[in-house]
């Protein structure tokens, strides 16, 4: 049989949001990416629609999210509603901030999956590099011998892909893309991990909810809070605002007796069902409704895959891992997966790291999802078994209050390894910045234009490494000295020890200056002078100079606190593409840096 | 002949940044629009480069602001460098704000003119409703007769358009576009105002400057300010921070001998002479570059049309005005030229208010004009003229501070007019609030989803009148009494008095309540009673409430006391579609309300 072949540097098959944060990433990387899904379009309505604070600051760095803030609503207060046993109704028990405000810069928003994927299919058309090849299948799957794959073969993966409705699978055109790395992101029933017979560990529970995505006509006072309403006969229900007037509804279904094997279908219920139950949940507020953008009916279970690749085929999003949609994670923690994972894969893949590193997407993304699993169990049995009572230990309040870093998406913390350093004398230097979790954001301001700018800004989703050097007060006795030292020293020995040249690290490495000196007391000619080695074989760029210091706006000058970072000390932060910090130290431990460095990077000869 | 005959409510000549911006406003109605330009692409390089605070909220408005940030630089600093007579050599005097910061929520902004039309160009293309016809020209103008233009011929203004190459005007294909209004945004050198000898007054000065937008090597420390500077020998100059690390640098050029009588042309100066000055200027600092990204010699002429319209046919942006672009205004006035004008052009074509409103905007916006020449005047003489020297009263600094708010566009007020009240009792109202101006802006915080909002937010561009209500404290004794009053006669009045039904009032009036009690201490349902009649027969919506009250990030509550409002008395405020205030008073005072809508809105008949 004749057959088509292709070659591609990476492969993604599945284009949700994992799918399509994996090809934003890869836009941003000199190689080819080919995205497929099965699908003829993108999803219409319904689905996820939770996006964390982490995700948004995921989505800024990539630009889209004032996009996204324009089309979604807050997620700003979390309301609770538990019966009152003298009247037999609802009555609200407290409501509060849906998470702390220090988190993050990013509130939590609310907008349907297909809106997001909207917002990242029109990223990628303004990229022009990657674009969605929609009806297109995965047929069938070769993966190289396991002792050969580093071998001759630079694209072992082998995947023959047909139209979706089949047409091409009869005839001789069928495709074979030869891959170099497969990234499956194709779902809850992903036929990728079928292919490869990937074990899962597998919770299975008894009970089933329902959702839909209504313009409801009501008088509780409450529509458009995000609540966790306990009723008594009405059972238990999760009402949470949306975009255009929508509001979605989460309704405990009645056991899980008589239930196909495979979960409910929509036999089981109808959408009056749904209706029926939370007007009764709702008492003594009315509920009505005219228009119904989608529902669904869902069993609760869990599933998560045991090996997070096979060889180069690596899983993400719901191919890695199912549960229930209560925490509003699924989404965010499928868009975080790929985010984790591309910028390693386009680093082996464009040649300037170590194919070791990959080993950390399961290190670091697995104990995310396990502590997923562990938290969506106990969100689910307080909304089921739980008290909504105030102080109460089992309640829906205590699990969101005690994972709200969780589903804030910010505490995420990836443990030592070849990219995150374990060197717990360094985290002296920078008390308040744990290594592998993201870098937190404060605002700065530009030495040079006065403009304010959250640190994160200068960290976007473009591939650098990023090295920020807090010098502390330029005007401490000593500074100066030790920052010229520093500069000398790391420019030696980036370039002799790693063999990097400087046209490379520039690409590579992005160095920022956040001195904590007020920003008029000294000219860009006396910092020119200090970073003389640095600026002249580096590529010192003084548009990257920050002062921790007061702005015409007042809202700066907070910066060294926050990280605490000494001013008379100073400190270094390395911060990986994914902004989370590899690695800190002292201005003086140039040696330590090299060597993080080392341990990953490739080393070149000299040209 | 035969010709082809067109018909459209509007026809704008010309998309620059006045075109483009009226095509943008048009977009919003039910009518159609047509929009021409005889060039064959947009502005590719230099030209204007400034946008005030003022277009930033109306670019805001339209919801691109964002799109404009993440191109353009701040501009925050402003630097004066005067000559040192000790050393020959130029010296920083201060470095300051570019303006003081509570004039607007949005800083000064920095960017290419073309980027700007591209933002406005990809607007009307999410939008759909009007598109830019390319090498289109207007070759005749047959103006109605004076006497007849209400009469029967609807589309009284005939345009004979052709191919800006020529090829139609020689055959039978010629195009005439029948138009009920025409807007001429045709430039310096309009096309429109010379058909109609349309008369200027002229203003000729001798001086000519030079422009250049470069990438500099440069060690000069304020590269990245905005800098006044004044050396001996090297004369004045003007630097501006760019995008793309480009810097603009205006040059006065020696005297004006020798000119040609159209001003100087490029054989009178070129690049490298310009390079030549701007180095000697900035001695002992260096100055090389290897980028120009474009260059030009002008010479200082200020021009202002006499009559804004004639007929039907209006102008704008530079076709009614020309100076220097000294104080980066050029863009932002021609902007808000047609941002002034065509909500009104609009609401004549499509029926609900009297043309009799259309005389407002010579009135408005000439006065404005006026004060530009008078601005720009002065500016041009302290740059020539006028001392660097801190607290001199004739140099750049003193003229800037004393026109900062018309620089950033916010100070602009309008007189009492149609579309002004002029009943200064009421103001006592709401004291810190000018009738006429645009209504500035601060955080308020959503009743029912906790969501923090600018005010100005919720006034964008869709061609809504706004009745902003100020109830103070829902607690406050009688508060409610006078509310649940007010909404019966509100409603009852505009009912029957302007025979606007509800579903033509909400299209045309939203209406928002600001409360100043906490948040939390009542319920929606406690409203619903409140807004009876407002709200079953005017369409309330409980969306459009909003607290004056601290929010999670703490940063509103502020609100009542900024616009100079009296908890106890609250006050009500409307905002004409362009966010200028065209009335405030007492929650009692429906009947001025009532007079102050009758005064331009056609009384409809009820169904």
């Amino acid at each position: 049989m004749t057959r088509h072949n292709s070659y591609t540097d990476l492969l993604i098959i599945g284009a949700g949001p994992a799918g399509l944060m994996a090809a934003c990433w890869a836009s941003q990387y000199a190689m080819t990416t080919r995205l497929i899904d099965q699908k003829s379009e993108r999803t219409k309505a319904g689905h996820a629609d939770g996006i964390n604070s982490r995700t948004m600051e995921i989505l800024d760095s990539f630009g889209v999210a004032d996009v996204v803030m324009r089309q979604a609503v807050g997620n700003m207060d979390a309301s609770y509603w538990g019966l009152d046993e003298n009247t037999g109704h609802i009555r609200r028990i407290k409501c509060q901030p849906s998470q702390p405000q220090e988190l993050s810069r990013f509130d939590q928003m609310l907008l349907n999956q297909g809106a997001i994927e909207q917002i990242l299919i029109d990223y990628l058309h303004s990229k022009g590099r990657v674009h969605v090849e929609r009806g297109r299948k995965a047929e069938d799957l070769e993966l190289p011998d396991g002792s050969d794959q580093n071998g001759d073969d630079a694209f072992p993966v082998h995947v023959r892909v047909i139209s979706a409705n089949g047409e091409d699978g009869q005839s001789d055109n069928a495709e074979v893309i030869h891959a170099r790395y497969v990234i499956a992101c194709d779902g809850a029933q992903s036929w990728t991990s079928a292919q490869l017979n990937v074990d899962s560990d597998v919770w299975k529970t008894e009970s089933t909810w329902g959702v839909m995505d209504i313009v409801p006509d009501t008088d509780f006072p409450d529509i458009r809070r995000a609540c966790a309403i306990q009723s008594g006969d009405g059972g238990s229900m999760m009402v949470v605002p949306r975009e255009n007037n929508l509001v979605r509804f989460y309704l405990q279904m009645n056991g899980g007796e008589g239930r196909s094997p495979n979960g409910p279908d929509k036999s089981e219920g109808s959408l009056e069902d749904l209706i029926d139950m939370a007007e009764r949940a709702l008492r003594p507020y009315k509920l009505a409704y005219k228009h119904c953008d989608w529902w669904s009916l869902y069993p609760i279970g869990r599933r998560l895959i045991k090996q997070y690749h096979v060889d180069r085929i690596f899983f993400a999003g719901d191919a890695a891992h199912t549960h229930s949609p209560k925490g509003g994670q699924g989404m965010n923690i499928s868009m975080q997966d790929s985010y984790n994972l591309v910028w390693k894969i386009a680093a082996v893949i464009t040649g300037s790291v170590d194919p070791a590193i990959l080993e950390t997407y399961q290190s670091e993304r697995r104990p995310e999802a396990e502590q997923l699993m562990e938290f969506d169990t106990r969100l689910v049995y307080a909304y089921e078994e739980g008290s909504m009572e105030d102080g109460s230990e089992d309640g829906v309040e205590a699990v969101r209050d005690k994972y709200a870093g969780f589903m804030a998406g910010v505490a995420v913390t990836y443990s030592p390894s070849i990219l995150v350093s374990n060197c717990e004398s360094n985290t002296a230097v920078t008390r308040n910045i744990q290594l592998g979790k993201r870098l937190p954001s404060y605002l700065v301001v530009g030495q040079e234009d006065g403009c304010v700018v959250h640190l994160a800004q200068k960290l976007d989703s473009n591939g650098c490494w990023r090295l920020l050097i807090f010098s502390g007060d330029l005007h401490s006795p000593g500074i100066r000295d030790r920052l010229s030292r520093f500069a000398k020293e790391f420019s030696g020995r980036l370039n002799s020890q790693l063999g990097l040249q400087s046209t490379k690290i520039s690409q590579v490495l992005e160095t920022f200056l956040i001195h904590s000196s007020p920003r008029s007391s000294f000219d860009k000619s006396e910092l020119l002078g200090l970073f003389h080695h640095f600026g002249t074989e580096l590529g010192w760029d003084h548009a990257k100079t920050f002062a921790d210091d007061p702005s015409y706006h007042g809202d700066t000058g907070q910066a060294y606190q926050q990280y605490g970072i000494d001013k008379q000390r100073g400190g270094l932060i390395v911060c990986r593409p994914d902004q989370h910090v590899g690695w800190t130290g002292d201005l003086e431990d140039v040696e330590g840096l090299e060597k993080y460095f080392s341990r990953f990077l490739i080393r070149r000869e000299r040209a």
